[in-house]
Order: C-alpha cells, then structure tokens, then sequence
C-alpha cells in the first residue's frame, strides 16, 4: 500500500490564541496530504484533468478524533494512505504523530471520484474508482 | 433549546479552484458559530476566563457530512447549538441550508470544558460542565 | 462616492498565538470588503462575468500600515472604497477603526480590469475600466 | 547575509476559483518564511521568549507587488532576507520566482524588535534589535 509520509511543523501561522494548532488547518492539511498522495501516483489535478477527464475529488464526509494538543514548535510526523475503496467513493486516512510517540490525531476524508459531464448541473457525475487508479495504490 | 442562526455567504475567500467552498473553511465557519452561539449565552472567551477560569474548549473530535455543493455567490442558512452535554464533553451540531431548502452539510464538534490548572503540563483539566453553563442553553 | 461600510468582530478564528489578529486575515477582509463593495454596486462575479466577461479582478499589488493591534474581541468598523480609477487598474482602500476611535490599519489594493480573450496565454487581457462602471462608483 | 531559501508548490488548497494563488495566501507564506529564516538563527518563538524576552515580531507595515500569476500546480523557489535594519523596526524581503525564471512576486514585512514590559497596556514595549540579533544575520 502507497503510504504519503510527511512532516508538520507547527508554526506560527497554523495556531491560535492557545498556542496550539486552530483545528480547520488539519483539514487542509489533510487536503494537501491527499494531494501529494495521488500526485505521487501520477494523479496530480492536472493529470487528473488530462488522464481521466476529472476536475477533482469531491468530499462527503470528513472526520478527526484529536488525542494530544499540537503546540507552536512541535514536529508531527504525517501518514496518509487510501483506506479502502466503496465504489464511486473511498476513503483517505491522516495520522499525525508527535516526535515522542504520543498520537496527535486521527482524521480521514471520504471523496468521490468523478467525471466531466455536461449533461448534469454539477458538470461532473459519479463514476466506480477506474481500476488503473487503485492499482497505483498496492505494492 | 438556544440556537445560533446566520447567514453565510459564499465569497471568492472561500472557494476553491472548482469554485465551490474549500471544505476546511466549513471548519472554521463552525468555530465561528460555535463562538456566536456561547458569546450569545454570556460565554465569549473573555467570559469564559473572567467567569469560569477557563482558557477556551479544546476540541476531542470533530467531523461533516456534505450533501450539495456551495458556490461562489450562494447563500446558506446556519443553525447551530448543543446538541448534548455529556460530563466534561459536549456536540455543537452545525446545519448549513441553501436558499431553496437543500441541505448542505451538518457538522458537529465535540469539545471539552476545561479549568486552569497550573499543576498540569497543560496548564489545564477537564471538569464537568457547570450547571449554570448547561442552563444557559435551556429556554 | 460609493462606500462600503461593514463590521469586523475580531473572533477565536482570526487570532494567532499573541491573541491578536494573524495579519493576513486582514487581506482576506480586504478580498471580502471589495466584493461586497462592488457587489453592492452589481459587479457580483456572477454579474462580472455576465455582463463584462471578466473572470475576475486580479491583483498588482497590496500593502498596509498598521497602527493599533487588533485583539481577541474587538470589533473594528470597516469602511472600504475606490481611491482611484488609473486606466486599467484602480486602487480600493481599506480603512479599519477601534471602537474608540483610534485608528486599527489601513491598506489598498491594486487590480486590473479584464476581459477574457482566448488568444491569451492567461486567457485574458487587462482593458480600460469600462465608463459605465466607474459610474456606478460616484453618488 | 543569511537567507531563507525554500520551496512553494502552488496546491489545491492555496487556490482560488480562478485556479491562481489566493493572494492572502502569500501573507502567510511570508510568516512562515520569517519564522524559518529567524529559526535557522537561532531565533524561533520559544528562542526569543527565552532567550529575549519577546513575545513575538509585530507588524508595521507589509505590502507585494505581484507580477505573473501562480497557478495550480507551479512550483516557486522563495527565498527571504532581512534587508535592512532600522533601529526598533526591521524589514524582511520576499521573493518568489517561477521555474522558468519569471518573477512572481516580491514582498515585504516590517517588524518591530519587541521585550515584555508588564507596565505597558500593551504588554511589551519596542526595543532597539539587540546588536546580537543582528550579527547573526550577517556572514
């Protein structure tokens, strides 16, 4: 399984009045983890756009349980990975880890894979994940 | 049963390159209601030090499920309020409605009600939530 | 002349780790006052596109001075308005003041006005501000 | 002179609905690049609080003029310095570039050198920038 393995620093602009970091700024951590992921994948949105007539990856549920605080200086390792995929949808896992072990927090976003069709309102609809995109994904 | 009631308009701020809300800002508007709906209660977070010796309400998990897209220019209804308190921890639940009565999203947080507590590497400790918080929320 | 007049209550969102503003949140401000104040006056991007093919306003440049520090809590008057029409671009100001009185910042922002042309490289090319819409500007 | 040289890769959630750069996005980038630049001298946050006895770098003034846009996708070389030092208050450039040699933008912030005075509303007062500050930028 294709694992995104990164490093968060906590920096000035990710915190609040608390000194720790204001919780939506995980979720576009996530966003961005998700992106490099599947950019690692030859699923960059330009490929996306180019390979599979895609205009991106739509959400339907996203989720986070925090375990231990993020403070301004702290260095969390990152992993993401594709958890499974449901057909039209799948799901993509965070895990941030503090440099002493401790968790920091588990979160995931379930995203929809679409197709360009102008038919629909939206300009896209629903598609199964194309087998050639989940095959980048195993080993 | 309080609730907080706004309107949240869809800016160039908040949209993404699909121009539809970048979902982390969903977060923050929830952050923002959360906030509305205590300062609304006589909970702002300079009450929340001078009365209740508590330096904010630290987030345990948080989560959203998305049903229709907002885009740029749309205009959602938002309702927010406790949907329970449960010991030390408690859900805000946030309802976002389009103008023509589709759903949105609907969001929740749970967070924890915390005291100073200089003893601690925190600097703070969960504690019950007050009786006199709680009956704030009641009519 | 056309000013838009707004409220800006500094919340738990907007703050870093010194309890004040994280300042740029202030230019998100400064994106969200110029579309309303061109909003207020039909130039929507809705209206933008319909009625002047323009996919928007870029930016050449944006600068500001603060003075007082904007804090957990404040609420800040907004005033916000064209300084300068200069050909094909124009200067919106943004003008920020304390409750009592003492001035918070002040800022600008340079864009161009547009109008898409697919020859371009960039798909559009900066043109004269319409007459008609510098009209809309004066009382 | 000490300069910060990194990398920006323009991401989904860097993005506007015109698929560029949000330009309050650069704000931050600049905040963060400051933050790195002073870390790698041994002046991080918990270093100038412990250390001199700072709270933080407030803002005077900051301004960019942009030159070419940055799309999804890009990827920019960054590379940051302080350009001057002006007793109490010092400025820190920015520069991004394209891969292909085009400028993107050129930023600055002017920061104030500050030490906690606890007889001052404010909670800090300025401060000429110690002269070991200063050498440390220097080669």
């Amino acid at each position: 399984m294709k694992v995104y393995k990164g490093t968060f620093k906590v920096e000035w602009a990710h915190c609040d009045a608390a000194g720790i970091v204001f919780y939506p700024q995980f979720y576009t951590l996530f966003d961005q983890a998700t992106e490099r992921l599947f950019s690692a994948n030859a699923l960059s949105y330009a490929e996306l756009a180019r390979d599979f007539d895609s205009p991106g990856m739509p959400l339907v549920e996203t989720g986070t349980k925090y375990a231990n605080a993020s403070k301004l200086g702290d260095t969390l390792a990152v992993e993401s990975w594709v958890e499974s995929w449901d057909g039209k949808t799948f799901v993509v896992k965070h895990k941030l880890t503090h440099a002493d072990g401790r968790p920091a927090l588990e979160g995931f976003e379930r995203r929809v894979w679409i197709k360009r069709d102008a038919t629909r309102p939206a300009g896209f609809r629903a598609i199964e994940v194309p087998e050639t995109v989940r095959a980048r994904f195993s080993d």
